[in-house]
């Protein structure tokens, strides 16, 4: 479905706040900032071993948090029927442009859905 | 947005099982069961105020989970497009009655939001 650091990253976007604030940091710097694991170290005074530690137990409690809750996978699934919804729509405005209210009326939903990205 | 009691299930549906084993007894018990303190008390012989208490706390806890994380405003914000987008459909049906192809592709589109329900 994802490959590992986007899934991680995925993980990261929902459930980071959970996470302990040395969890996060490590997760920020290394995912986001995409330091390395040494810069990491430097950054924090700790050995590289504490932050490949600090972030194989961040991912573990991720991964723990969505076994538990689901929250990603319900929420792939719902964004993954808008996107299927988007894209039919854009069939039928293709197949239809003689017909002005229609289209007004199917941008109109697409609206609905491009305000759910802001 | 919601009363109360609806929000407090909803908050349940989403983070219950971050709960003790304790606070998620008692929550089923008297959201879900609809027992009353004292019963509850007597299923797990401890006293109504120790019931109380762990539903208190477990109503505390769920609110600070969806302040840390958001997940239940962010899920109703995309299901209520959703239900936006069903209600527009709808209407462009009632006046396309005589569009074959269309009603039939908007149906489609129908069928992958009743899909999100099961």
């Amino acid at each position: 479905m994802f490959d590992k650091i986007a899934e991680v990253s995925l993980l990261y976007d929902f459930y980071g706040e959970l996470l302990t604030n040395r969890q996060r940091d490590a997760m920020q710097l290394y995912h986001e900032e995409n330091l390395s694991l040494s810069e990491i170290a430097q950054e924090f005074s700790i050995s590289r071993q504490g932050v490949h530690d600090a972030l194989k137990n961040a991912e573990k409690a991720l991964y723990e948090y969505e076994q538990k809750l689901g929250l990603v996978s319900k929420f792939a699934k719902t964004r993954q029927a808008v996107e299927q919804i988007d894209s039919r729509l854009d069939q039928i405005i293709e197949e239809n442009s003689d017909h002005q209210k229609l289209i007004g009326q199917l941008a109109d939903i697409k609206g609905i859905i491009d305000k759910l990205d802001e």
